[in-house]
């Protein structure tokens, strides 16, 4: 990693394989081999005899260097695990959360089981970005949907920044329109009363043709590439989205989650308007009003005012 | 198991070689075999030339066929995993949990590294009985500590069929009188607001003797040998857990916790009591008289009503 920060730093200034090597403490010929082995993992560098090694352009791949490089946060993102393919980065975390820091992240080019809630399966080509980030806050397990309102306020506004006018859908999706854009699933290691690891899931449509996704999906999906017109720079709206998840989170630490609830509530598109929310046990159609500190979404309607803890929500 | 089962069938009477291969469908030879593999892990089998093989007397191990044999429930307990020796029950059955069949049981002999609550070490020598249960319950995991107070009643209850007057003292100790006979550590893998399995360690001192156990446990602890001044037969018992566990875990969906918060605490000795109870936070001292739906004990002190989700309980 620390050739790769020398050559980022050096920009389009070539720097010579004797600088190099003094930089690193290693000979020349160890730079040469780095620098091969960097390209054959897709960097593009210009070696100009005398002169000395510009780096091009770095790979369209989520490697640890490309997103800790330029990397502004204290917590989020110290240990990135790294995968070409996975099941889901959402099992590894689990396996390695007991012993994780907290704020380590696993990141996948391709889930080949990638999950949404429930089980149900998460399509996780390449181009978008898989990532699972474990945190160990110290709330009750009662608590943990708080985590996931977080995690929605966080990657809206990291899309926003992006100029993608992204909002947020009960429960936890963030949406287009009605199209969604991304999936978050929050999953706890937890005692009855104690929260030993939290891990969430952040599947995102970024770099993902809709036209290339599964025809079942096609309608109800957006990706980033698709609403920009262009391929967006995945490293670098990784580094926003962490950035982002850690102001959040460390705003949940110090002051609870009241500013966060304000925030889900400005940022979602489900709040005042005409919904059926399917629960295992019923249908509850009304207006939405609200949602309460532990992310129930409040419907109003004929019969009352009705607290909804899970389901799925349509909007009419 | 079959062929346990058939001698422990033939009670006292023998039953010759030829019967047992025929009942099993294998050969005399295969039987003989079969004899000498059980001889070998500690059953005591009678053979008299001519009449046949007699069953003196089982191991004192919780082998599968020991629990199982003359098991009388529905759910659980139908698939037992036994280890002579592991680290923790818990740990195994997390991780078969998503795979596992509700009410898989995973057992041991001894727990090298056995956990309390919070990753507290749990001494596990030989003799006791460890084992975890996993459930798959659809219920919200805030709701994950009703689980801890229907594994208190259940073996509390089965103690009290054994003789032994077991009381529960908050949060989840089954206790003889202020000494500590069991603890149970409630563990669960869930989103944010559903449970994918729940993991119900239950660790008993049932033949350990007091005087056994590291010094500074001594004082504060009991177990079932050393309270009735005999060992106990731990595989009976296991199965009179087992039952007992189902019968409220059977309840508890059926009919909600309802009853169980009341044998809760008509069984507990904390209600009525003066007591301190440490959090994180704070110390609350006063009158310990209920608790609530979520196992959350309620104090009255001059200050007024707490409710009190978690902490050590010190009786006065």
């Amino acid at each position: 990693m620390d050739i790769i920060r020398a050559l980022k730093e050096a920009g389009e200034a070539p720097i010579s394989g004797e600088d190099l090597g003094e930089k690193l403490g290693i000979s020349r010929t160890m730079v040469w081999k780095y620098i091969k082995a960097l390209e054959e993992n897709g960097y593009v560098i210009e070696s100009s005899p005398g002169a000395g090694y510009v780096l091009v352009s770095p790979p369209d791949k989520l490697y640890p260097a490309e997103i800790s490089i330029g990397l502004d946060t204290s917590i989020i993102g110290n240990d990135i695990h790294y995968f070409e393919t996975v099941d889901s980065t959402n099992d590894v975390a689990k396996k390695m959360g007991i012993r994780a820091e907290e704020g380590t992240i696993v990141v996948a080019e391709v889930q080949e089981n990638g999950r949404g809630r429930k089980g149900d399966p998460w399509i996780s080509p390449k181009g978008g970005i898989w990532l699972s980030v474990i945190l160990k806050p110290s709330i009750l397990p009662a608590h943990a949907p708080r985590l996931t309102l977080m995690a929605g306020v966080a990657v809206a506004n990291a899309m926003r920044q992006f100029g993608v006018d992204a909002s947020i859908k009960w429960p936890n999706d963030v949406v287009i329109g009605k199209k969604k854009i991304c999936g978050i699933l929050t999953e706890m290691d937890a005692e009855a009363d104690h929260i030993g690891f939290v891990v969430i899931g952040i599947g995102i449509n970024a770099n993902v043709p809709v036209e290339e996704l599964p025809e079942e999906l096609r309608e109800g999906s957006m990706s980033l590439s698709s609403i920009k017109g262009e391929r967006i720079n995945r490293a670098e709206f990784v580094q926003a989205l962490l950035k982002s998840l850690e102001t959040e989170y460390l705003r949940f630490k110090v002051d609870g989650s009241t500013k966060i609830l304000e925030d889900w509530i400005s940022l979602s598109n489900t709040i005042g308007r005409q919904v059926d929310v399917i629960t295992p046990h019923k249908i509850i159609s009304g207006k939405a009003t609200g949602i309460n500190p532990d992310g129930a979404l409040i419907v109003e309607n004929d019969e009352g005012v009705h607290e909804v803890i899970a389901g799925r929500c349509i909007y009419k």
